[in-house]
């Protein structure tokens, strides 16, 4: 990590200056009422924004509308609801999505063009738009209302998922800050990668776009909990300038760091969210290098991280690179077996395609940890890439068979 | 099923006229002396052949061997071993293979190259050649060796795979007979699946090869038990015209009820491998119909079939179509939410991209069984395809997340 950039204590998608958020209780996602389960982001000022969308061929009407909100250009709000997807319910759902923006609007004093709406939980089910409707109005929104929006997106996670990082530039302080849900699609049917992002930097619309794209590719894209993506996965960041100074555009000297920047607050947010996968204990991290192009050396990566094989070997602490080397011969990405190598942290198992004598005992007490590095040199060429993922567990099995009653 | 065509009772590869098979115990699988681990099929008559192979990057020097032999067109006979891959070995894997056809061929009086070598078993383990020369003289071939051979190339199958259709033509009786093992990658990487199939009808190579193409795209393609291929899955198809008569070309009026029988040995065997999956205790059928394309639809029955989520659903008879769905938005077929219907068994469960009422405890029962058929309309085109899968459960982790010791 670049020596500039630091994390804040307690960060959170309120730390960078001019954001506002809050969160109720309208019970959608439990009778519990500690359960949060609807929230609002704010920017007190006008912002440039970006967002990545589920390419899933059936999503929600939230992720139509946003997206759609997005492109205008405008959106400086989020209201978000956890417990039912809005997904799968014909037309009532684009009616509801388009209802939570107008009554985030009418709340906040701004279109309702300017909002996005964010939903994850069930699929199948309509939205209960009469405890919606008289939720947002109780929304309190504060400086410190990050912390409660993390926890209104919450659906299985067992922890919030939030951070925020800090950098000086031309003596302004620029922070990113950031909230996620996890991935894990669940009992039943708890869809849904989120996050919101935001920042205090002003930042050119066309950079931001470009550079949330680059960040989302090389975190939130790598990162794999069981292989199945949801009709409602949404990462949206949303500049304000607050910060002051001139908008960052591609060409601008702060452009690397601010990119810099955003890629740490994403990696951060998407190891939390494969750390806290349904049934996993342990997160593994797989770096692929000496790939012929990034693009082989990505889908290799995600490949070993998305192999049920390698995955339960994970969780029996089982150094077992001939699984690694079966999943990479599928990926996708060219392998010359006689040029292969592969290490777990840094102990070698295999070097030029053949396997290395190793003190297993070591190595077993290696994987122990709660966090373990494969990597994989292919010798081709310079592609390089990193994924993360958890390991399968007997847990995630009895979770995910539960029948929906 | 075409009713011409008839399942025979103790049906196995040698059931065609002028096959014969037997297999050995040498100790490279178990100790225990009645686990066969070493087997031959021959033919008595010369052969056209066809073989499909894994794509794995990473593969035994068996399958380029083998696939090397197929491709000069003689190949009649077959040595099998299980326990050890002969992968990843680097060039002593290419000296044993070639020198397990050799001894074959010494034995049966062929050229090597008429000799097709298969591998199963432990990646990263040289083959024990020095039991492997003592084994083959040992091997005692007959008409009913088939069965002995089924059990030579199992290893972690829990029941030998075997069966043999046969058919009527012109007054002679046409009989395709085959073998197979398991698809489950275990510990420690008892990788692949195998099958060996034989026909005494004539069959000119160039159909030979397309019509197995045809049948393994249908079969062993479609089917799933952890989505990992091995580095040494290869299917044989032996045809040596025993039951006289001109040989069959693609244009020939006999060729698709060959084609049809051949499909109905292969799903046979394909499926007898998904039930038999690692932890599997039941198997369902995805038909997707209404696809842009029959591509689509196999992508899509495929992607289904693969999905942790949908498997753990099916482990606890959970009637889930929420995970289906979801599976089908990313499986790269086209899909429109409004024109999907899916049903288990034949009660339908959504209609026009919306949910059924339906009663859960009928449908929870009908997902008891151990077959279930899942059915997914697209509402697009003409495309069909059909897959198997298996449930994933508990036991399917704790069998591999054992380490190797």
């Amino acid at each position: 990590m670049n020596g500039q950039i630091r994390f804040l204590e307690k960060g959170t998608v309120t730390s960078p200056q001019g954001f506002q958020a809050g969160a109720t209780f309208v019970g959608m996602k439990s009778p519990a009422p500690d359960k949060y389960d609807l929230g609002i982001v704010y920017s007190t000022r006008p912002c440039t924004c970006a967002g990545t969308f589920s390419r899933n061929e059936v999503r929600s009407f939230a992720i139509h509308i946003t997206e759609e909100y997005v492109n205008k250009g405008n959106v400086r709000a989020v209201i978000a609801n956890s417990g039912i997807a809005n997904a799968v319910v014909g037309e009532p759902g684009r009616k509801d999505a388009l209802e939570m923006a107008r009554l985030a609007g009418v709340k906040l004093g701004i279109p309702q063009e300017q909002v996005g709406v964010l939903c994850t939980g069930l699929i199948g089910v309509e939205l209960p738009m009469a405890l919606i409707r008289a939720g947002v109005p109780r929304v309190e929104l504060s400086e410190q209302g990050g912390h409660l929006f993390a926890r209104a997106i919450m659906t299985t996670d067992t922890a919030p998922k939030e951070a925020a990082v800090a950098y000086s530039s031309g003596g302004r302080t620029i922070t990113i800050g950031g909230v996620a849900k996890g991935s894990g699609m669940i009992h039943p049917d708890m869809a849904t990668m989120l996050s919101v992002l935001a920042t205090d930097a002003g930042v050119e619309a066309g950079f931001l776009r470009q550079a949330l794209k680059k960040a989302v590719d090389r975190s939130f894209n790598m990162i794999s909990v069981d292989g199945d993506t949801s009709t409602n996965d949404t990462v949206l960041l949303l500049a304000n300038g607050a910060a002051g100074g001139a908008a960052i555009a591609a060409s601008s000297p702060e452009a690397p760091l601010f990119q810099e920047a955003l890629h740490e607050m994403c990696i951060y947010l998407a190891k939390a969210i494969v750390r806290d996968g349904e049934g996993a204990s342990k997160i593994f991290e797989v770096r692929v290098e000496g790939a012929r192009t990034e693009a082989e050396a990505s889908i290799a990566a995600r490949t070993i991280t998305n192999s049920n094989l390698v995955r339960t070997a994970v969780h029996g602490n089982d150094p077992n690179w001939g699984r690694v080397v079966a999943a990479l011969g599928r990926s996708g990405a060219k392998v010359e077996e006689a040029k292969l190598s592969f290490y777990v942290n840094d102990v070698c198992l295999m070097e030029a395609g053949l396997p290395v004598p190793f003190f297993k005992d070591a190595v077993v007490q290696l994987m122990r940890q709660p966090e373990v590095t494969f990597r994989v040199h292919l010798g081709l060429g310079e592609g390089t890439a990193t994924a993360w993922g958890c390991n399968l567990s007997e847990g995630y099995v009895t979770f995910n068979s539960a029948y929906t009653t």
